[in-house]
């Protein structure tokens, strides 16, 4: 693509780095930004600038926080004794919008690759160990739910963190895998409906 | 949907402020800003704000340009009696990565919509005119190739201004709709096919 303009070009090289957007959208965020008043790419640079420079993690649970303890692992009315344990960030966000949860979390920052060297060292596995060991506010960890991908990467990680947990007589489940709330039998995968069968549940009508 | 830190709420907030980005991919997109080194960030939002404060107009075309006058219109391989008149810059670029068009330019900024409250003064119309009753260069303008939209719209504006050229005695004409290259009779749609029969042009095989 040919630009008449350098300021142009750099700016569309630029947005084009982002995941999922590549050239044509890129210029189409740039002419928009250009149409639009100058305090909107104010406003949208330095919330960029700020989130990036000034944005700390918890040191206990290693989510985003604005303090060194975040409000989750801080919060008076959260049971201390559950921890979750997930993959990434908006893994947190999507349980919490459930409001089903009310225990803590542990953002591994991702999950055992060997393909990509990502081993456990490369994670946040060690520091759960920690918490275990020495938990914060001094409420000992009675159960820790692991809510890893279902892929191969994420079931070795759950492998691995579960015989370490063993080891230290924590109890460890999983979040439940089946058919989704209004799915279909006949348009779930095999794979999904076979285990759905395998791992059924008592039906409670009392 | 809450998040666990101001910074990272304020930056979804403004990211998704952008054409066709909701609140999930903002949040997607800053969570990757977050992970890649800083300088990431830094070069994306000093290109924005360039682009937003530095940006200037051609004052003749009125697309994207460095300097006062764009390179199109000063080009000295340029056709200058010859001007396409677009609805905005992207139109520019896609008509110049044909390499088939050694024309100039002229952005209108828009079309013509009533329902909006655009009339011909909120766009450049005027100083299209003022270009073809004194032309940069001194070479007169003797044709104006229409390419707008084939909306209502686009179609007002093309009309509104062949009326106006007419009377200066200025031949006009308008980019050939029909069939695309590669596109199959049987899935084109009947104004478009109706249409490439209506204006049919000559089969010359010297």
């Amino acid at each position: 693509m040919n630009f008449p303009s350098k300021l142009i070009e750099e700016a569309v090289n630029e947005i084009s780095r982002l995941p999922g957007i590549g050239k044509k959208t890129a210029l189409r965020l740039a002419l928009h930004l250009l149409k639009q008043p100058e305090t909107i790419s104010e406003n949208l640079t330095e919330a960029i600038l700020k989130l990036r420079k000034e944005t700390t993690y918890c040191k206990i649970c290693h989510n985003i926080s604005d303090q060194e303890i975040c409000a989750i692992c801080n919060g008076p009315r959260r049971e201390h004794q559950l921890i979750c344990v997930v993959e990434d960030i908006p893994d947190v966000l999507a349980i919490e919008n459930t409001s089903q949860y009310t225990g803590l979390y542990h953002v591994l920052g991702g999950v055992i690759s060997p393909i990509q060297g990502i081993g456990p060292d490369e994670l946040k596995i060690d520091s759960l160990f920690q918490r275990i060991s020495s938990p914060h506010k001094d409420e000992p960890v009675l159960e820790v739910i692991l809510a890893l991908p279902s892929t191969m990467e994420g079931d070795t990680t759950s492998f691995y963190i579960t015989r370490k947990l063993k080891e230290k007589g924590v109890k460890v489940s999983t979040i439940a895998r089946g058919i989704p709330i209004g799915g279909e039998l006949e348009f779930t995968d095999e794979i999904t409906l076979g285990r759905s069968i395998l791992t059924r549940v008592n039906y409670n009508i009392d």
